[in-house]
């Protein structure tokens, strides 16, 4: 028989991330008993509905006795989710998040976190656009990489308790990979938040163009633009937080990005096509190590609606 | 029994797009028989290979006969490819393309049309990120939109070559759209166009980071950036043409794209998060639209390879 890495864990936010936290536990046992408690009583009513763990009216409730508390909440609301559950931590248990963002989220559970618990902020490299509990499913952590971020040097039994972390997340599938949050943070600014930045931004480009209707851009949309609305469909506080509180390495990143743009935006206007060549190949080379790395099997294949959804 | 729309076509260029006509026209019973062409020897033997069809030495002998010419290259390469099938068309044939941009491929093909040939240039909202003869495959164009820009105000004779033209397509599984050549080229610019150059745009930023190695960014891919290097895997050479060719309009979405990004840039560096929520639930919008009309059903799932490709 599986033996559960704890023997009840604790999610506070039942969205997405959290709801399947909630599934992927209980299909995989990795946790006794999965209490979920939500700020919002509408999303707290469907969770209980979807049955998706001990849903409780409060976030102290939840965290009683639990040997394992995940923050699912916007990097905005971490801190403020964390002072609300500090008082009701059992000691010695471990508290974690799945933020976007590593330093300022590891920043806000510091300033409420007490004595006596093991602080080991954690992300899931995993996701769909979508959000709210219903979107939640159990393997969506499966064969993804889950960085943890733990604080430096620390005594035995918080190795103790990262290692347990670790082991539950190797439980719902995940590929667990130590990190410093920093780094992790301006590695994630270019593999995650960049990419959604600019995906949002081609939308609103979009939106905006009086020349083509939003109808010919909808209608049209398979030749690539369709691509960038999927990524620009998730969930725009979440999204918000994270522009807001990993600024530094963003703005580091768009601003690279704009001057690589610009040199590609003159390469068009001179026709340089020798630039725009090099530019385009570079690409494919990355895009080679991907593949060959096993990170992605999958086809694009715009134009048709159907073949990803084939059965 | 179905009858063929066309007793003979020539294919000019044997490459993803080519050898996915042969495969359709062919499954479909749209033509009674495929001849086909490309430049390279090395490809015409893949072809042969293949079993796409028959693959000619020459143009010529391709066009020979034939009621349908469609040039399958490059935008950039439209002009030459017509020039040496020039002499060889049938008259009353109807010569075609498959070109990403329309008034350039337009002004390409007429230099060199001769009388008493239907020109009627097309372009399919369907493709992968592939390239090559072994890319092609005879549902490519199943459901999507085929547009194509027809001269204005012609006799009798070229409507009837339209009308025959739009049903080829039709048996191909397409849904046939008459625009007008520049009309097009906006509708692209924004739906197409730019999401290809932002897309090499963001890989070659990452390429660049010296603080993210590239084996990070290969490794944490999964995170958004994946879904942009898919698309920036598409081949060089036919990208580098479209931009050069469709330059203007190019041109002018990203000018609006730099704006709308500069905007975002400002929000975030004075942390102002309202204008971020804005922008982001506008998105959401569009997003809503592509899904309500049906233009899309498949789920985006980052983190995992395994979804798209379970069968």
């Amino acid at each position: 028989m599986i033996r559960p890495v704890f023997d009840k864990i604790a999610i506070i936010g039942a969205g997405l991330i959290g709801s399947s936290i909630a599934l992927a536990a209980r299909d995989n046992g990795a946790a006794g008993k999965v209490a979920l408690f939500d700020a919002s009583e509408d999303v707290r009513e469907r969770a209980t509905r979807l049955g998706l763990g001990s849903v409780c009216n409060t976030a102290a409730e939840a965290c009683e006795g639990a040997d394992c508390i995940i923050l699912c909440v916007p990097v905005g609301a971490i801190g403020e989710a964390c002072e609300t559950i500090a008082p009701h931590l059992k000691p010695g248990a471990i508290l974690s998040d799945v933020g976007s963002v590593k330093e300022k989220a590891l920043a806000a559970m510091q300033a409420h976190c007490p004595d006596g618990i093991h602080l080991i902020p954690g992300h899931p490299i995993a996701g769909t656009e979508k959000s709210g509990p219903e979107s939640g499913f159990a393997t969506l952590f499966k064969d993804a990489w889950y960085i943890l971020t733990p604080l430096p040097q620390q005594e035995e039994a918080y190795n103790s308790a990262l290692d347990r972390l670790a082991a539950f997340w190797e439980m719902l599938g995940s590929r667990v990979e130590i990190m410093e949050a920093g780094r992790h943070d301006r590695v994630l600014a270019i593999t995650s938040h960049l990419p959604h930045l600019i995906a949002y931004n081609i939308v609103s480009t979009a939106y905006d163009m009086e020349s083509v209707g939003e109808g010919e851009v909808v209608k049209y949309s398979a030749g690539g633009f369709r691509d960038f609305t999927r990524i620009a469909a998730s969930d725009p506080t979440m999204w918000r937080d994270v522009f807001l509180n990993n600024r530094e390495a963003v703005l580091e990143t768009l601003g690279r990005f704009s001057e690589d743009l610009a040199a590609l935006q003159r390469a068009i206007r001179w026709g340089d096509g020798d630039t725009l060549m090099k530019e385009f190949e570079r690409a494919r080379g990355i895009r080679k190590a991907i593949i060959d790395a096993g990170q992605d099997t999958s086809d694009v294949n715009f134009g048709r609606n159907t073949k990803r959804t084939d059965k």
